[in-house]
């Protein structure tokens, strides 16, 4: 006879060390999805059964959100409605762009912050924010991912001191960005490049950042809500911000020549080198090798071919000391030089990576609501069972 | 001779049902903590081994906030200290009350999505937001403990068209609250009953909010950051937006004699009563026992007796009818009357929840720095493992 136990009868107190639990919920399952799967020994990446390298390759942005959000891909009416959609949410409304502005001209201000509370603001200007139907959080879904481009854009040029430049309904996705940043229409290839980016970073299974805006969609919160804590979330050094650490990371070694005693310094101080490691992947990062390839060809345009360089020395480094441990380059690590080299400055990278990963956070939000049960679970509380409150003058 | 999978033996790719997991994380440890425990069966919440009821009765928001966390009762001068930090650290940026207004004027807005938007945008006048160290984190924590009072307080204002009240330093957290809100010193008890609310809101274990919080410092993001994802997560209605939902079902309600018919439908039609059932308590929350003592002498005063009535007969039939299955009254059931009765409008209630919660918020923050690892889970993917790649003129 097998008895199981009820939920109350588990114990969730005790001494520290007592239970044995998953850290960092390492290899718990949180829910079912259709959105993508990682498999991190093939180290294969799938966004519903279709291989990265074939979307980097075949897809666009706007197919691949499509893909993600609707679990098919589009005939071409389902895509010129979709991008159709996409075009006409571009614009956003001007006290965005002006605390935008301000925010980027006056204050010492982190672009992820910025663009954390330009996203929250923007449900100002949306009587539609909290209306609480499917149809409402499919539209909000496909508003926050055209619109994000264009707050990022508008804090690149705000961080020059220069005023926004106004989407464009002509051009791609990944087109009208790299116009609305630079104010010029970008060459083709750097529009092609730019896409890639975005398709690469557009979604990757249960990562921190997606976790967290199911965990927040859990409570039923809105659309608004949910990506604005994706981007607290993939702010952070361990997450999202690491392609930015790796740009500092070579801007700190300076030339090929030192890379190799600076990684062997970095990693006898027992420091994490950004750019490596993952949770899933104990291989090479499919999407690495994908940007490796970019690599090689905008450095060479660019004449940026020293921080590649130097970047096969860390990869050469990292492999032979810490690859038999599973530890090798994930997509932060070559998604910065590519962007470098087309003359984005370092602290757009993870801000950029928003603007890919949205397609994923938001199809995961929808995913989240057709079978939803509050994300709640438990500590295991090892402070004290019994504490006396004594009077506060008696207190030593 | 035993076996154990390594992780990457596990299997995260299948059809729907065919692996089981925790839905909703029920009954899943995800960190150790000493800040607050809750026995579900016997009814019961500590903060750090203090009984709810006892620090509901001796404590002060501002004693239980340190108590949270630095995990002691501080002594008088470390009280005192703790108490001058928050004081000094009342007043907001101009700019802040200005967008306050503005969206509360102007737009069509959700108090909690001004809240989420004031609070992100406060990090921008913030010259040590992104300062990563443990000092910084703290004094960040305690500077955002108090200024959300301000922040809330505005938009209460902003909401009726009227200018902010600045904070006054000599008052207590509570009373100062309460004091910006109404623009005037508040009655004694009243200022006791708003500590209250907050004692009893200020932390509850592994709650969706904290969870987010949690989920989202566990990627090395700031404490802002942290923050606004603890608000954008509380703001959901299974969560602390259900306070407001419960105003509202009164007010749909409208006569005592209309209660219980008007429960019996709901039910019938299989609606969730709001302020009624809990993840881990399957009794009576201790903070509704509380708060319900409280409400007594609060619509005694105001001369709101109808709403307690009408909620005792919801209680009664509510425990009738699910009392077995373990749905009793919480936290949100009894907290709304009491605000309404204190003349506080329902579009604040959740807003107050946040100025609560969030002691508990920086504390749990603060205690995952500690001890940090990346919260990664994982989805059981069951879409298609294979999808062919068709061009989009071929495809039906
Ligand atoms: C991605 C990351 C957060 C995964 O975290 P995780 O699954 O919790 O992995 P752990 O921190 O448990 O690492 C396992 C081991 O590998 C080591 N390791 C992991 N990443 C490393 C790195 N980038 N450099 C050096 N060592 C690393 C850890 O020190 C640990 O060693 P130990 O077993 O001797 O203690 C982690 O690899 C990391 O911090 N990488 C750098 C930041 C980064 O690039 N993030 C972007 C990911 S897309
Ligand atoms: C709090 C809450 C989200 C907990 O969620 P949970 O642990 O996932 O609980 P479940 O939704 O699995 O509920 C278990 C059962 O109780 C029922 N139930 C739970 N709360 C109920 C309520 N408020 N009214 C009626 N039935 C309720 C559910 O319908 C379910 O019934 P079933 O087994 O027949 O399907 C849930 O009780 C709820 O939605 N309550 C109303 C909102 C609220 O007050 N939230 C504030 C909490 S502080």
């Amino acid at each position: 006879m097998t008895t199981t136990a009820a939920p109350q009868e588990v114990k969730y107190i005790g001494k520290p060390g007592e239970v044995s639990f998953a850290k960092g919920l390492e290899g718990v399952i949180v829910a079912e999805s259709v959105k993508s799967y990682v498999d991190g020994i093939a180290g294969r990446l799938i966004y519903h059964g279709i291989p990265i390298e074939v979307l980097a390759e075949k897809s666009t942005f706007e197919e691949t959100a499509f893909l993600l959000l609707y679990d098919k891909l589009p005939t071409e009416d389902e895509l010129d409605v979709y991008k159709m959609r996409l075009r006409q949410y571009r614009e956003i409304p001007d006290e965005v762009y002006d605390f935008i502005s301000r925010a980027g001209r006056r204050y010492n201000f982190h672009p992820m912050s910025v663009l954390r509370t330009a996203i929250s603001m923007l449900a100002a200007f949306d009587d539609s924010a909290e209306e609480d139907t499917m149809i409402a959080h499919e539209r909000e879904a496909i508003k926050l991912t055209s619109r994000i481009a264009t707050v990022v854009a508008a804090i690149g040029r705000a961080r020059k001191g220069l005023p926004p430049v106004h989407p464009r309904p002509d051009l791609s996705h990944a087109a009208n960005f790299l116009y609305m940043l630079f104010g010029e229409e970008p060459d083709p290839f750097y529009a092609r490049v730019m896409d890639v980016i975005l398709i690469l970073h557009a979604d990757h299974e249960c990562n921190a950042s997606t976790f967290t805006v199911r965990a927040i969609t859990s409570t039923l919160s809105d659309m608004y809500s949910a990506v604005v804590g994706g981007i607290a979330a993939l702010k952070g050094p361990l997450h999202g911000g690491a392609n930015e650490e790796v740009m500092h990371m070579l801007h700190e070694i300076g030339e090929v020549e030192n890379a190799e005693a600076w990684v062997l310094r970095a990693l006898a101080r027992k420091k994490k080198i950004p750019g490596f490691g993952h949770r899933v992947y104990k291989t090479y990062d499919p999407r690495a090798h994908i940007l490796k390839q970019y690599a090689l060809e905008v450095t060479r345009r660019a004449g940026t071919e020293k921080w590649l360089r130097m970047a096969e020395v860390i990869e050469r480094v990292m492999i032979e000391r810490l690859g038999q441990k599973g530890i090798q380059p994930n997509v932060d690590f070559y998604s910065g030089i590519v962007m470098a080299s087309m003359g984005i400055e370092t602290a757009l990278f993870t801000p950029i990576f928003a603007v890919g990963r949205i397609a994923g956070w938001v199809a995961h939000a929808l995913e989240q609501r057709k079978d939803n049960r509050i994300y709640r679970p438990r500590f295991f509380y090892v402070g004290p069972e019994h504490m006396e409150y004594i009077p506060i003058e008696e207190r030593g």
